[in-house]
């Protein structure tokens, strides 16, 4: 499951470059032009930032799993499927973001699907803890923990969504402002960052068949 | 043989996505231009799902290889050549689905493309099974199941490729349907799951090593 | 260096399928244009078994080593430098086939690629063999088995490159026929199958940590 | 983090060969027009060059590293953000060579974007050191041997970027001057070969249950 997972975002993060437009030749002021492309890269960034988020989450929620189940396989396909539209979301919000009208379609388009990833990787983790599919030494601690975190971003998305029906660019700047957060050392919101490494990587490296 | 084959299908599936055509920049009624590209969505999803029914059971199939032969690797490049054809029957698909004449030939295409994907899959099993390649401690029960479920796609692929000469809109739907039918998690049509957890997982995780 | 040599020609394999061209949307006929675009399939199958095959030597040369050293390291780079170039002659070959002149261009510039993959696959292979990183414990019989095995193809893709100054469409049957013959189970052409599966795969799946 | 890490790198070097623009069809001089497309293949060599230098230097790192923390997986993400840009850079590159103006803009951002990854590798195994990360036991030899191998590039590319201001098309192959430089195998600046591998070798497929 991790290759096949690893290897859809792999994909999926680095095929968000296609929607970076090259200029047309005849124009000699490169810079001014690569200037005026600003909504392709701030869309290229969180895009980039959101999957990484996803990833982080997704190989923390498989660092803990002990076994897998025919549910949670499915559950994670169904978190790719909308992995994978993210490369197209985001040339949608590039294209139209200056435009009236066709920007906010754009960026609610945009703003649901981070919301779906943001809420299937908390249904996977979820159902992993319900279905007990979690290394049986783990403690409640660090359970909740991961529970946390996976939590917060579903009602930024929420928050951002509304916000950008009535005016879209806000919107954007707020799902960027959502992944560098979730992105931030988990250390520097929790705990320090000694007792915090300490913690988790012992078990971060941690496979089944040490157990 | 793992690593290359979710490789290739998790690139073969991200670059469905290229598939999705981004509306023309002057049309300022997105939302009607975006919902007026459905088929393109339709066989992003179809594709996807494909995909994920493939990944599922080869995953499965390597899950109970002990090794593998020459022939069993020709086999398995077989299988990913089709894979790596189904961005393109898809793209086929999305243009010309609400075109007379030329859909019939898309929908075909399509359809005979999914038919040698499962055609081949079914394939590796049942070589992998007869050429004794799998867990000498496999149950007879076990590799009756797994055959059992690389199969029944195939009758349906066939059903709807005579469906889509006539009606090839139906057949489309048809492949979804047969799609989310494989994908619906093993349990629920075989047995419960309390059960079938307990008997696969253990297995599913097993490596060589542990034999 | 093997999973990142595996996601190269996983990539390159599936980027083949972009340089098959959609039809245009106002051609009604489309089963005839698809006929039309032979080349371009042509070239996709070609070019998918010539990855195959390089594949497979590929991995049959990384389960053989040992440890690997810097020149290794390059030597391998190298060889993926050319096999992501593959998607690009491919598209040139599909674009040209069938104009005087430019065919000929397009189909050498191919086969000399082809031919530098093969040559490059030989040379890492006979400096793994001279700078000692195989495992200990291969018999001499192996080791010329291998040897045997990443060499014909040089002397035809050299034959048909120079058979493609005077017969570009010929040459491309070549490369065709030499992909499928060395994909061709070694065993047919070497020895028996079961002598051979018996011989080749507990070597297959030995790992370094089981010697 | 090594197969998402590899997964980004190979899925980037081969998307490099989007950039090579296959020539219009009814252009029949194509030996001409390819080698009129040198910038293309200029950059694509410099691209692919540095991200097998990114790599290699990479994959040196996590093979010394014993665990990861949450800053390391961070600076990683970054690292991987900046290969991800190249593909575009390059095609910027390989579009504006031959333009005054558009040329020293384009070779700048491109300057820029190697730079960025140049500095994120180093950062990243300074961290790796100062956080103690490593295998503790690593010898302060093999640490300042590779603390020396991920640092001279930076100069390098400091350098050619501001040439670059001044003598845009000098500057590109200053990139590939630095490239091949850092290509070549380690052994031929620092030691003989075979102290070399006899040194690094065993540490190099060492692995974190090995110790």
């Amino acid at each position: 499951m991790e290759a096949f997972s690893d290897g859809v975002m792999a994909v999926a993060s680095t095929l968000l470059v296609l929607d970076l437009a090259i200029p047309a030749t005849q124009h000699t002021d490169l810079l001014a032009r690569l200037i005026g492309e600003w909504p392709g890269y701030l869309g290229f960034l969180v895009s980039f930032a959101t999957i990484g988020v996803i990833w982080l989450g997704h190989s923390a929620i498989t660092d803990y799993l002990e076994r897998v189940d025919a549910t949670l396989l499915r559950l994670n396909l169904l978190l790719l499927f909308f992995v994978c539209l993210l490369p197209f979301a985001t040339g949608l919000l590039a294209e139209f973001i200056d435009q009236e009208g066709a920007e906010r379609v754009a960026s609610t388009v945009y703003g649901l699907l981070l919301l779906l990833c943001s809420v299937l990787l908390s249904v996977l983790w979820r159902y992993a803890v319900r279905a007990k599919l979690l290394h049986p030494d783990l403690d409640d601690d660090e359970v909740t923990l991961l529970t946390r975190r996976v939590t917060p971003g579903i009602g930024g998305y929420v928050l951002m969504i509304i916000l950008g029906l009535f005016f879209p660019g806000a919107a954007v700047i707020g799902y960027l402002v959502i992944a560098v957060f979730l992105l931030l050392p988990f250390s520097l919101r929790r705990r320090p960052p000694e007792e915090h490494d300490k913690r988790r990587s012992p078990r971060r490296r941690s496979r089944p068949s040490e157990h």
